[in-house]
């Protein structure tokens, strides 16, 4: 069954292909049953290894809606998410992903998302980049003033992980 | 041992507490022996889910330099990655990690990135955001049109998990 929202995402991740902006990867953002922000991975044309298709989707929804969630939008990419870009689905709070190929289809014709994921699943002294833990005592600094400060933005309250909890609005301590 | 890139990585994040730019995380990016980069972190003064400071570090290391990759960077951060940030290291293929506050010390004052990585270890039937797979056959048309294309940028080519493999180039078919 095709689903529109998922043939332009798929249509944008084939069109990427010819246009030489980045990899073959498109995604888009709905929001009440219309795309409010679409996007193609652009990482090799605007040397931003970070500017794959959900993420540049994200940012232009964030930007139009002018909000830094998007509670009640789905996403439909054209491949299963990354972990950056899975990270930055939960980030923003999206409610549904669709998606078409693997990351498993992705390793296939060369890219690390499944291996980004198998890394990810490591601990740190067993991954590929070196890792490093220092000077925690000084950092925890930061923490503390984050924690006193009288109108933090609550944007970071776990929402999923006490999930009952905080809405998203300045908070007086 | 205090070491200075650290440092100024732990400075950035508590002056980000009083200026009000977003989260209390800071980030740097030494190369060479020198800091090229080095940025906070911006979600809620920005509208960015996506603006972390390893994110927009990166971003800006890669701007700098001209380049999508960050081969012989280091980064330092106030606090560990969480997975979308860890995610963009491993796009970036920065060579080393140092930071210095925990996934769980963010959870203890209230951010998801504990959470976010629980998530990413689960099937997706078992996530928090619901996700579905369709019309795999139909996306897969990109990805065979990327492969058979004769100029594509071999970005991707996992310098990790196949890892003697192939360098930043236009390949020809």
């Amino acid at each position: 069954m095709n689903n529109p929202f998922m043939v332009r995402a798929i249509q944008l991740s084939v069109e990427n292909v010819h246009s030489s902006n980045g990899g073959p990867f498109g995604a888009v953002i709905v929001r009440d049953g219309k795309i409010i922000a679409e996007n193609v991975n652009r990482v090799t044309s605007t040397n931003d290894p970070t500017a794959h298709a959900e993420v540049l989707a994200i940012r232009q929804a964030c930007t139009k809606l002018g909000v830094f969630e998007l509670l009640d939008c789905e996403l439909y990419t054209s491949c299963e998410p990354c972990p950056m870009c899975l990270g930055a689905i939960y980030w923003a709070h999206i409610s549904h992903i669709y998606f078409a190929n693997t990351a498993e289809d992705a390793a296939e014709i060369g890219f690390d998302d499944s291996f980004i994921y198998s890394e990810l699943k490591l601990p740190h002294a067993q991954r590929r980049i070196p890792t490093r833990q220092m000077m925690r005592e000084e950092a925890l600094a930061a923490f503390r003033a984050w924690q006193e400060k009288p109108d933090q933005i609550a944007y970071l309250r776990c929402r999923f992980a006490n999930c009952m909890s905080i809405s998203i609005s300045a908070t007086t301590a």
